[in-house]
């Protein structure tokens, strides 16, 4: 249990609960610019976790790593209109470098979209170059006056995909299959995460996009959390930066193109999602440390058995860090439940006497006594059921969080604690203006089952909505 | 062999070749706003593994990963006067955001020193917190008007590592250790380069160090490349910075600080120290593609044998792609040698009726045939013989272009065909500075067995002089 006082209670005020963990687990600090952040260690190991996972689903869909400029030109920026009025406030422009005023002003990418429709146009020559599957890890500066802590931040790190296709069907095929196995099976096997699979609404669509995939995830206060998009651009994007290519005839046409991102906004998402009073609660397969050995008391014997145990951890494949007696054990255990590792394995002076060691468990608290030499293994598939009872307490969450209603005025009701769900034919044209009004957004279309639709036009699609982040 | 006119050759255009090779192994392409680059995936590729080689030794040495905004205050800038002089003109810098003019203008980091120093204040407080170890991987920004692909570009990716200690001992223990371990480690055992390890005279030194270790290696035209940087800082940074802690008895005392980094600046290195006339050479230990298989013709026989050896190679863990006869088979091999692929598996109808493969050295030229059953086995054998004889190499071009000399006026004409190495105490002083008239500098000081001296100071040191990069 943390100390009373360590972090604001969730339900006494949650943006400030939020930013408590974000301090006290060491995640991340305010950048010297405003709207900037610092991720600390910590932060930046889960990110690193994230990165990993994420990178090594999107090699196995076959696309390709690459690296675009920071700095694009300005003129860049107003190719494709339509894309340019949703940053043009949010750019920074250097307008001087190498000592003097520059002839035309850069800005930094807020995206990387126009600069690789540039080199796609370029290498793309025949249906031989195709399909061409790109990936690039990079941050982006969107400035933000409101800002917040991996949610909202002026730089962001995140990855943007955009692959160009021969035919509507491939291209179709391929951000579905992002959208399904990168991202999804991400955020719900390592996140531990279970989200709403579905399309976007027209008005809620990326600008430019022919259809928007969304991964909407619920948060410990009822709002939405968007984690991950994959958009189908149909010729779009490829008409705006003349990405042609000569078919098996010999005949010009346009490619499809598509792109897809997630950000470390994710990062804001798993706090949200698992979080509780004590602080945050990482899943086991994505946590940087997975148990931490607790010397409880600053002895030599007590040290060294917790430095022996740690070792046979380590050797079993998992990922542990040592914390040898120094300090209050009450400290330290609450230092370690706000960090949310999974497991605390404590190391005393009279279970060590009967050779036994305490785990504990950071998501339900439960603690069991075990044989040091089977620690190893009991922790191994410890980690394995807490990965899974983390899932399936997103699962009931959404579940019980999600509201079955049949009118707008419900719906409204059912926003300020969840989500709600009803049919889109209720919603579509003035139900979503006035949901609008109270900050309640269509969060994606389903079909009845819970299944993917083509698109917004197939029949009984139900609507899930919430307010959102 | 290369088809006549592919690529320049070294001995007409060395630095013409150098842009070959960039272009033609579809490595990077010039980006739209001049001195940026765009890397295309075989050099993002490149660069993966470099980065994963060298982080995981950073890792191994207990420092760890952070990230600090691209953004800094102008005025930090001036904190460390000697720092910004060498910085200032190549700056970029943001003065409008958010569709105005920022009240303070901020600057693209052409490092995260300052930041980091700041954080570090705020982080350290007791010598329990010592020693502070962090490192970033990032991209920063430095106006190049001269640009060249990996070599000076106005953006760049790197590492910086940035630790605080207790004590000088420490600190200078930690440097070396870096040098030593990340950076002549990776370069040696894994860039297949011999390098030169040793001290930078005061003039060469990083601004505010009190001391840089430098690796020094040799390119194909005879001149030097700076390949990695270690820099102690004494207190110097500390005290601009205000890294202060508290020591056992509660008496506050400044930190001793280290910084180091490696580029992609590397990639540059990989090409121009192994490159010969038909492209690349990429050392298997580094290379995103060990092994190509061939199809020799386009037969569905041929093909699936392709297919089924690629299969066995995967399985045996070599990274491996695949190449049906699709097109010129002289022009696919010439793709394949100016990649710089370690090893081609070439498999023709002919061999294959008598169950052969024919296996292509990239390093050597040679060729020879092995059955295919034995082929995954013979292939891991191969690919540490040429990493050994990649490195051998490099050994031996070091060794026969630095010319042991006894005078200024010798080292000169030396340092038109390679290194020089003589008495320190010929060099220091005038010498460097006549030298310098002629746009040799000294790469590094060492013992005369090679070895690295404490500082500039030790008696019977050796200056090793080039023309550089």
């Amino acid at each position: 249990m943390a100390q009373p006082g360590v972090l604001t209670p969730q339900n006494e005020d949650f943006p400030r609960w939020y930013q408590d963990v974000v301090a006290k687990a060491e995640m991340a600090d305010n950048g010297p610019v405003r709207g900037t952040m610092v991720i600390r260690p910590y932060g930046y190991a889960i990110w690193e976790h994230i990165q990993a996972e994420i990178d090594r689903r999107i090699k196995a869909a076959g696309a390709e790593n690459a690296y675009f400029p920071l700095f694009i030109p300005e003129s860049y920026l107003s190719r494709e209109a339509e894309h340019v009025e949703g940053f043009s406030p949010e750019l920074a422009v250097v307008t001087h470098a190498g000592g003097e005023q520059l002839s035309e002003p850069v800005v930094v990418r807020p995206t990387s979209e126009t600069v690789i429709g540039e080199f796609m146009a370029k290498w793309i020559q025949s249906h031989r170059d195709l399909p061409l599957l790109l990936n690039q890890w990079a941050n982006v500066v969107r400035w933000e006056l409101r800002p917040r802590m991996f949610l909202r931040t002026s730089e962001f790190l995140w990855q943007e995909g955009h692959t160009a296709h021969a035919t509507f069907e491939d291209a179709a095929t391929y951000a579905r299959k992002i959208h399904h196995e990168v991202y999804n099976d991400f955020i719900q096997n390592v996140l531990g995460v279970q989200v709403y699979l579905g399309i976007k609404s027209k008005s809620e669509r990326f600008a430019g996009a022919t259809n928007t995939m969304t991964c909407e995830g619920i948060m410990r206060d009822g709002k939405a959390l968007q984690m991950a998009t994959s958009h189908e651009l149909g010729q779009n994007f490829a008409k705006a930066f003349d990405i042609k290519f000569q078919d098996e005839s010999g005949t010009a046409a346009y490619c499809y193109t598509t792109s897809w991102g997630a950000s470390t906004r994710l990062i804001g998402g798993l706090i949200m999602s698992h979080g509780d009073d004590n602080g945050l609660v990482v899943p086991p397969r994505l946590a940087p440390i997975q148990a931490v050995v607790l010397a409880v008391r600053d002895e030599e014997s007590v040290n060294s058995a917790t430095d022996e145990i740690s070792r046979q951890l380590l050797d079993a494949g998992i990922r542990v860090r040592t914390d040898r007696g120094r300090g209050s054990f009450g400290r330290r255990v609450t230092d370690w439940e706000i960090k949310g590792v999974p497991i605390r394995v404590e190391v005393g002076p009279r279970d060590l006497a009967e050779g036994l060691v305490t785990l504990a468990r950071r998501d339900t608290g439960e603690k069991v006594q075990v044989r040091i030499e089977e620690a190893p293994a009991r922790i191994a598939t410890l980690l394995e059921e807490i990965q899974l009872a983390i899932l399936q307490g997103s699962r009931n969450a959404l579940a019980s969080r999600t509201a079955d209603v049949s009118s707008i005025a419900e719906a409204s009701e059912a926003a300020n604690d969840g989500f709600a769900r009803l049919s889109w034919d209720l919603v579509k044209g003035e139900g979503e203006a006035a949901l609008r009004t109270q900050a309640i957004t269509v969060r994606c279309l389903q079909r009845a089952d819970g299944s993917m639709p083509e698109n917004e036009d197939e029949a009984n699609l139900v609507a899930i909505v919430a307010k959102s982040y």
